[in-house]
């Protein structure tokens, strides 16, 4: 492993006891409480995956010198968003999926009902997370990170991204170029972007030097999704470790489907070395995030 | 209408107003945007009702002194989460109710896809309101009150009530009197509580006020689930607004079960009068919140 990987790891790693630290108990005294099915599908919707989003409040937060225990906290509560989405994304009523990071879906190991009670409640731990004072000593961080991530994640953000994505699939015209930019910066780019904002919350950032990170975070957001559905074109199911070419199956305007299988190779070269130049008042510190950049783009090689 | 009537109805319509400016626009010039449909829905199922529980919060603040507007901030934040709550609760997966508040339920009147999302964006809208300075200045406050409506909505409040109910359903023994309570302490009581939390919150209360407001709202809830149960057994649809004698038909626990109809009646009344002297240490101006226990006692004879 490289240098990157080890990092990135060893960040996920330390996400996954964060959250099952803060995640309620199933147990009291070795007594289940009445509730502990809904605290199951929560953990279990909450594990796995390679927690990027909270790497990247992590190592932005590390570049400003906050204490990785406040950091990962803020990762936590950006897992618990991202996890509530996948979650009520994989819903029959949604996209119908049977497999999630290489695992049934919370549906599919659990119910329905469990798992939209599951997601919501997920969405609820994420800002209790944050309006914790273990998260800042400083009540006015704390509402600043709780403002930040309720609007990326909300109507103008995640969530409203996710309703053009299925208004999309219903039209017989494909979204153009234009409004499938706008619908991925929504639907996936505002939690990954406000991943680097909250990391410069944490750490007091000049404007100058949040500015840049949200610069490059709005541009590895869109190669990320770019890869993504690069990975959805040519991947297998075993790779990817969740159903493929079902965007493209579904209707869905993938950028593979505007630009061409090599127009989106070059559009997501341009853009992480643009996302990197973003970096350049951040000096050397910001060498893990450069290392992101280039860690997505390869995986899709 | 007495004095009281004209309040409570005062106070719905500001709040109706008070969610109408801080929901997302549908238009902009002129112009609906993309996502319009979500933010339609979320409109939709944020409409009606008596807004019980931002009343509590807004009369709670006005014993304090604090302005208006900001008590109907906090207000609106809470019937976001009610709300949130009640479109997800009426899925097909959950209680598959098609009627709300005399109208098509969310997923209804749109789809299920949409009704998931609007729910998912209401909870989030609730938290964006409250870390808003335009609540209250002090970002302690601020993030008191995300915090307080966080755990009451959370795992151990709402959503683990209504995982409970569900899980209750399926099981072919009863829920004994006190795990029926624990349930509907969770399921309602615990966003009714948090409405005079919020509002003590919002006004500095001493925490002999702030324990005597929950002590107030514990049993003022409990009365209030009772007289719903009440409702459902002897009400007529037409009277309610929503389907009826559905809690018993499928085989939840009600407290109409558990007392019989007279003893729900009686316990009703007991409770009512409990809430009520819980109020003491606020004197005279408490007599709106004592009037609101009489009003919920009186609505089901």
């Amino acid at each position: 492993m490289t240098d990157f990987e080890t990092r990135l790891s060893a960040t996920a790693d330390d996400i996954a006891d964060t959250l099952s630290s803060l995640l309620p108990r199933i147990e009291t005294d070795g007594v289940r409480c009445a509730e502990a099915r809904l605290l199951e599908a929560m953990r279990y919707g909450a594990e796995g995956g390679k927690r990027l989003r909270a790497f990247m409040a992590v190592e932005t937060a590390r570049m400003f010198g906050i204490e990785r225990y406040n950091a990962l906290r803020v990762g936590a509560a950006i897992e618990c968003i991202h996890a509530y989405s996948l979650v009520h994304d994989d819903l029959p009523c949604m996209d119908d999926d049977d497999l999630r990071r290489g695992r049934p879906t919370t549906h599919r190991k659990f119910d329905e009902a469990t798992a939209v009670l599951a997601g919501d409640a997920l969405q609820t731990m994420a800002f209790t997370i944050l309006a914790d004072p273990a998260t800042h000593e400083n009540p006015f961080i704390r509402c600043e990170l709780v403002a930040a991530l309720a609007r990326a994640s909300g109507p103008r953000g995640m969530v409203g991204g996710q309703m053009i994505d299925i208004e999309a699939e219903k039209t017989s015209e494909p979204l153009s170029l234009a409004e499938t930019s706008r619908l991925q910066r929504m639907k996936t780019g505002a939690l990954i972007e406000v991943s680097c904002t909250m990391g410069a919350i944490l750490g007091h950032a000049s404007s100058t030097n949040r500015r840049a990170l949200e610069y490059y975070a709005r541009d590895f957001g869109l190669c990320f999704q770019i890869c993504d559905d690069l990975l959805d074109a040519t991947g297998t199911e075993e790779m990817v470790g969740k159903a493929v070419a079902k965007d493209a199956d579904a209707g869905k305007a993938t950028f593979v489907d505007l630009l061409g299988l090599d127009g989106a190779k070059e559009r997501a070269a341009m853009l992480t070395e643009q996302a990197k130049a973003h970096l350049s008042p951040l000096g050397e510190r910001a060498d893990t995030l450069r290392a992101l950049a280039d860690h997505a783009l390869y995986r899709q090689k």
